[in-house]
């Protein structure tokens, strides 16, 4: 099967090198960054000196993109120059009327299209072990499926493109309001006293916990700001969210104030930092408060 | 031990029978309400006719009100007509500041105070089978160990008073914005077209579970309103936690978005109702929306 990698950066370079270590895979890439494309290469891909010509013999165009118009414009300007069999999926993160957008694109020009966005980090793309949100056509994902199985350690079918992407939406839009949560209630906990250590332990002992607790709570009590999921990334994914709730007339105050923490945590510095920098905000990194 | 058990409702009740169940303690229950009463005396407790008859030979005087007003005048009224060695231990969830003057009015009398908030629900105190979070003098939690072993499965000392009635509010804030979000992003998912078993399954395998939507989701799909944690409960809870933030300075936006949407669902008329109930001012309660 012939896959074209149309944005090979975190994810899509992980998809697309796991799927290059693979003989049922021929993998053409292009990127803006030469370097992103040097590491698809080393892993077996071949290298295109632009999109068209990246996608001109492929069966599927994979594309992950950065921003909701980069993947309108981007699946605009190839449709017209890819087979009429090419099959259109996209593994980025977008919002729903976008994916209906791209889909109408597709669909008017006689090529299916899926929505894929993916779940879990780079690292576990890297080794197929992550979760694939699929929509679109029933027969189209049918006729991908070994691409799917290589691709992900599970799919989940919910049967329209919109679905499939507010899905991706709102489990980081949840997750990542639980993270701004907890950091304002560890805030008010080391104010009181409250060593790390007991606000650990008693934690876990109460309906507070969650997978961000378990995750996050040791790299907001060690400092530790590295980018697992960076600040600007959700603040990317829970703005998809806010303004899809938004256009559905559906009330979302407390989404919509863990979305500002973000964008404040972003106006501070703290774009490149991991998500846990939230907390800076609560004032809970004076030196006093914490081991 | 002679215990006396001042206020017996849901939460105090269920201590007072747990410890009227045992020989090691002797237990004087007064409360407003005679069933409240009724129900204690049938497990084996002794009833008083006031909370000052209840406490007059008391080693312990167990607090358990629904405000903290009360706490505080119950604590200053009953002082004077106490044994001079008698520990009062407040098990009701109160704040910091008036534990701390709780713990003020007893030093000024002479008296121990402990703040013992407790975790989990009546049932699970029923069985012993709660968490307690303890705070106060360390030789006065060392006195009281075996009614404390009897009361709960596990002790968490939090040292001070402040940090042990703070960590029982910081939980509650945090399990109960959780369970605000998760309520917006179920709403979001639905108008999405996800089906509630595509996203039971899905979000299982996301950062965004929690010990909230292990538990609630499935009482969210089914509309199930019955007050497991009412909605007036938790507005108290979340409403003492977010003074709190206050009082200290510290800001917590995603926090007072979840009072204001539990405060709502209150001023809706589901006080009663579980707080669960915050997913109707989503408006994802239409028949269509739902199996």
């Amino acid at each position: 099967m012939k896959i074209s990698g149309i944005g090979v950066g975190n994810m899509g370079g992980a998809v697309a090198r796991r799927l290059a270590s693979s003989e049922d895979f021929e993998v053409t890439v292009f990127d803006p960054s030469a370097t992103a494309m040097d590491r698809c290469v080393a892993a077996g891909a071949a290298r295109a000196d632009s999109a068209a010509t990246a996608v001109k013999d492929a069966d599927v165009v994979l594309t992950s993109l950065p921003t909701t118009a980069l993947v309108i414009d981007t699946v605009r300007r190839l449709l017209p120059v890819t087979r009429e069999d090419t099959i259109f999926v996209d593994i980025s993160t977008i919002d729903p009327m976008t994916a209906r957008a791209a889909l109408d694109l597709c669909t008017g020009a006689n090529r299916p299209f899926l929505a894929c966005p993916l779940g879990k980090t780079p690292t576990h793309a890297e080794n197929g072990a992550i979760p694939l949100f699929v929509g679109g056509d029933a027969k189209t994902i049918t006729k991908i499926g070994t691409l799917l199985q290589r691709m992900g350690e599970k799919t989940y079918n919910f049967g329209s493109v919109e679905a499939a992407t507010a899905f991706k939406l709102v489990s980081n839009f949840i997750g990542m309001a639980n993270v701004a949560i907890l950091s304002e209630g560890l805030a008010i906990a080391l104010k009181a006293g409250i060593t790390p250590a007991a606000f650990t332990e008693a934690l876990a002992d109460t309906g507070a916990t969650s997978f961000q607790s378990d995750v996050r709570l040791p790299w907001m009590l060690e400092h530790d700001w590295a980018p697992r999921f960076g600040v600007d990334l959700a603040v990317k994914d829970v703005r998809l969210a806010v303004e899809s709730a938004l256009n559905w007339q559906i009330p979302v105050p407390v989404g919509a104030a863990a979305l500002s923490q973000l964008m404040s945590a972003s106006a501070h510095g703290y774009g490149n930092e991991d998500v846990v920098a939230v907390m800076k905000l609560t004032g809970a990194i004076n030196a006093k408060d914490l081991p």
